[in-house]
């Protein structure tokens, strides 16, 4: 089973891409789990009349994932451009094809609310893009507290578990929808 | 009166643009209306520390703005990332500074819900940016309707007037924030 | 498979009990369609220890039933408060045993959004109530055009035909999730 | 200068009247703090032609408030009932006479993340009511702590200073959309 994360934070010591790296490293059994390169995706504009390099690398990695991870920071109480915007760009290729129907998990790190209203937006975005992100765990990590070391990577137990909970219920569902 | 437009879409035919073009030409007497050129403001990112000209030009054209006006369109039931990107960006100058308090506008231009369910999520942008968007009049414009000419210039006369009307009462809206 | 649909709002010309009848005599063959009723059911208060009558019939009939139907106004925005309040009541018997997991349907007549907004709102709800509503298609009727009859039953074709396909994908959607 | 506070919650010990409580004798000097009793507002129901004795006194304290207050519990991640029908019925007096232009600001006690979830959904409900909800600050409390006491009251002195602050702010705001 192949999972495909997508961070929505490009900078180096992102603490959401530190959540999907503690993913990465303890995905279940038989998970192979692979984090999207984002950085070259320029904003989606329709007179780009041919797909970037990147943009087409990632709808090719999305197509042979069986589910997505989202990564989502939350800016100003919504979702970070980057993510958006490569969803945005991925829903443009054959009909949303790549997209359609798969299941998606959402993980963030931010405020105190752990960005649940980034989280609650990009849920609504889903319906559109076909997908169906699990209900439950959510997972909702303080971002300015002991969670993460100096180097952003994760360190709080109770949300390393979390994550652990999530992926095995994103594995779960995953099978649930595929049969 | 000064207002500011900026345009989520960055496409040079876009309805969006033909909207705030409109309104452009159709703003109060004694009012100012220019419309930004974000179309050079990279994608946020925390490790840029300096910020990119284009951004300082933006936060400059907030501060000396009265009001703001925003050309929202919608991409798979949310923000354009350009857009959400722009005010992202200018909210991390001086704490917020520029766009504080400012009352503001919004109008888009899309499918058949005229972009509505974008410019709800752009409202609970705004609570962050405490920004004071009008509650009435909404402009929704179909896009792909007879509403806009070849070059997308708005030639509806029902949307015309939403605008002219939406455009006095920020300017109204913008008084009785200033009293 | 059972279908079981919970409409909104209370008035006996409701245009959306109007689109749950239609569906009720449309349904897929093999389902059997039931309307609850919920003009029984009290303000939730905590301080009723002993559930209502008329909320212990609809947990029996959510319990029952394999898949959900909504019929839902807007007001103001949002959803309508009896059908929010129905699905709380039922969220509180044997922590959400009735409701987890079940898919769901939406449609709604209202103004000229056919009650979007509403319907974004009722499906964040779904995500605490563990439900999984259809993605598409989505179903939004015009309550104020000749779409319904004086009676408020539905005459417009387009929306019947729209309604006939939510409830093919509903099917659909419970078997896969079934399975 | 009057503030009218609505509760969303109908039990006796509730922790949204509490916090209530709490602005109602801590409110600016010069602050006449009135809060409203909706316990026997019936749903919303067009065929209802009269209005009923509790929606007529609420609507008259709506007409005589300079601003509102409410008290916001979250059930399934969206607004109580009580509250939003409350609302609704207002609404539909003298074409939202009462309610259209007035200051607002928004409290509440709940699980984790503070009622926030309906708080942005009651955000979004003052727009159509063409209330001006308050940006900042936001109250959010959580009622599963050590917070409030066995009756309710709330003793936390961080939520109580929070409180305060927003009635000041919340006064500042009714003077400024008042000049």
């Amino acid at each position: 089973m192949k999972f495909l994360a997508i961070c929505g934070s490009l900078r180096k010591k992102s603490t959401n891409m530190g959540l999907l790296r503690y993913a990465q490293t303890h995905a279940p059994e038989g998970v192979e789990f692979t984090i999207a390169d984002i950085s070259n995706i320029p904003f989606y504009n329709a007179d780009i009349t041919e797909k970037p390099a990147a943009v087409l690398a990632l709808i090719e990695q999305i197509a042979a994932a069986d589910a997505l991870v989202f990564g989502c920071p939350e800016y100003n109480y919504s979702v970070a451009p980057a993510l958006k915007n490569a969803l945005d760009w991925a829903s443009r290729e054959l009909g949303n094809a790549a997209l359609k129907g798969k299941p998606a998990a959402i993980m963030g790190a931010g405020g105190g609310m752990g960005t649940s209203r980034a989280q609650y937006h990009l849920r609504q975005i889903c319906v559109y893009l076909d997908l169906h992100p699990l209900n439950q765990p959510e997972v909702f990590a303080n971002a300015f507290s002991a969670s993460f070391d100096a180097d952003s990577n994760l360190i709080d137990n109770k949300i390393q578990e979390n994550i652990v909970s999530q992926l095995v219920a994103l594995a779960n569902w995953t099978k649930q929808l595929q049969k």
